[in-house]
This record gives C-alpha cells, sequence and structure tokens, in this order.
C-alpha cells in the first residue's frame, strides 16, 4: 500500500512552490532540486495547473507559481485530485469481479479504513509542510539560488 | 492508493477458509470460486501457510484450512503480513532519496494518516467478515460443493 509516485512528487512540487512564496520557478529547478525526473514533473505540474493550484507564466522569465494561498490547499484534496483512483480493493471499482461483493463485509471495514486515513490529510494543509522554511530551503539548495541572484544583482 | 493483489487475495482466502469451518479445501476449489488464478493463489497460500494462518495436509484428499479461530485472525495483521512493504511515501523507505526528509513533516502528517487506517482494521478480526455465512456461501457456490458431496454420499 503506498501512495502513486505522482502524488508523491505533486506533494513536493508544492512544498517547493510554497516555499517560494509566490516568485516564479522552473520546472528545472524543482528537478534540480529533488534529484527526479524533469519528464514526470512536467505531467504533474500540468494536471496541478489544470487543477488550479499552480499558475504558469509562459516565455522567456516564465515559471509556475503556487496559484493559492498554502493554507488553501488541502492535503486530502490535493490526493483526490493526483491520485489514479482509491480502489483499494477489486470490489471498489465498478468493474470489480469479486463474486462475493454483493454481501461481503470487507468493503465496509475497508472504506472506513480509508475514511479514517484521509480524515486525518484532512486536518492538515500545505502551510503545515513549510517549516521549518529556512532547513527545508537550505535542503533545497534555495539559499544558492537566492545568493546567485544577489550576485547578479550587485553586478 | 490501493491494496496489492497479493493481500486482496489473501483475504479472499481467509474468508473462504472461515466459511469452510476447519473443512478440507483445494487452492482449485477456491480458484474456481473467486474465478482468480491458481497460480497467483499458490503463493498467496504458500505465504499464509508459513505464517501459520494456515494448515495443509499433503496427498490424495488433502487440502488447506484455518489453522485459528476466525475471531483470532486480526486484519490490521493480515495487512501488514501480506503488504509487502508500508512505505506510503519515498521516504518512508530505508533506500528512500528525498532530499527534504531529514525535516520534512509530511511524513508525520502521513504515519499519522496510515496509523488511522490501521487503527481501524485493528479493530476487526476475520469473524466479522463471515457473514451473512449463508449468502456469502451461495455467491461461492459451496452449496453445489456440499450438496455434490451428499450426492455422493448417498451413492
Amino acid at each position: 500500500m503506498r501512495l502513486t509516485r505522482f502524488s508523491d512528487y505533486s506533494l513536493r512540487v508544492l512544498i517547493y512552490l510554497g516555499l517560494r512564496e509566490g516568485q516564479l520557478v522552473t520546472i528545472r529547478s524543482i528537478s534540480d532540486a529533488y534529484g527526479i525526473s524533469r519528464n514526470h514533473l512536467m505531467k504533474v505540474v500540468s494536471l496541478l495547473t489544470r487543477l488550479e493550484y499552480l499558475r504558469a507564466q509562459r516565455g522567456p522569465g516564465g515559471g509556475i507559481r503556487l496559484a493559492r494561498d498554502p493554507a488553501d490547499i488541502n492535503l486530502a484534496q490535493v490526493i483526490r485530485d493526483t491520485e489514479e483512483d482509491l480502489n483499494m480493493v477489486e470490489c471498489f471499482s465498478p468493474d470489480g469481479k469479486c463474486v462475493i461483493s454483493p454481501v461481503c463485509r470487507l468493503q465496509f471495514v475497508i472504506h472506513a479504513a480509508l475514511d479514517a486515513f484521509m480524515a486525518t490529510m484532512e486536518s492538515h494543509t500545505l502551510e503545515d509542510l513549510l517549516h521549518p522554511a529556512a532547513n527545508l530551503s537550505g535542503l533545497l539548495n534555495m539559499r544558492q539560488d537566492v545568493s546567485a541572484a544577489s550576485e547578479r544583482a550587485l553586478k
């Protein structure tokens, strides 16, 4: 049992952008910071933009940034939006073929367990994941970016 | 997010055997009843036997049956035993490579959510899944087995 890589990467993108507080960021900088495939990130960013978590600005100097306040990005909603489905067992799917599903109680037990999982996620927003900001930014090499920008500004 | 097919099939095997109340059953009969691959079931039965959920009797007239009382088979334990791991996100794994994992709070949120999921599973045993027994047995064609056995007994 695990979240898809798609959800995992979506959460990482949101954390990265949340730490940049509305600044435009390139997909390459996120891919470099986490050391993950730019190809995968393109798909993640495309969905998150379509769902209005992100706003994209095209052209030179363009990039992506959060489209909402981190406190308004609920983690349960992110999971629901980014997981392909939450069909924990075959009988959750409309085309499930398990012969006992019309009366089997396992589906109720697992539904209740999934509800408990999602209720915990529901009680958190992206804002909760942006601390300790200095340490997170440090691990993502954001300080280097900032100092590089400062150096350029000084020239 | 979903349970592996291995866990799903393990639960189905346990339900089937629980309904048979200690009678010896062949893997073929379980495979036929659910319409699932005998090959997959062999692996499931092998693990469940090794972990002493089941007892196997070899030779002609042999088969498998539950080794424990259904009320003593906890569903959270079955999940822990049959899922390859519960590494919901990369950072749960010892060889996870996410650079922010030393300080990232997402892992605590997801651990809490997983704990809530497992607590719900923990409050149920196989016994809870064996009702309504007549309907479940009917859908698994157990009545036919019984009547076939009765017919043979009458000859």
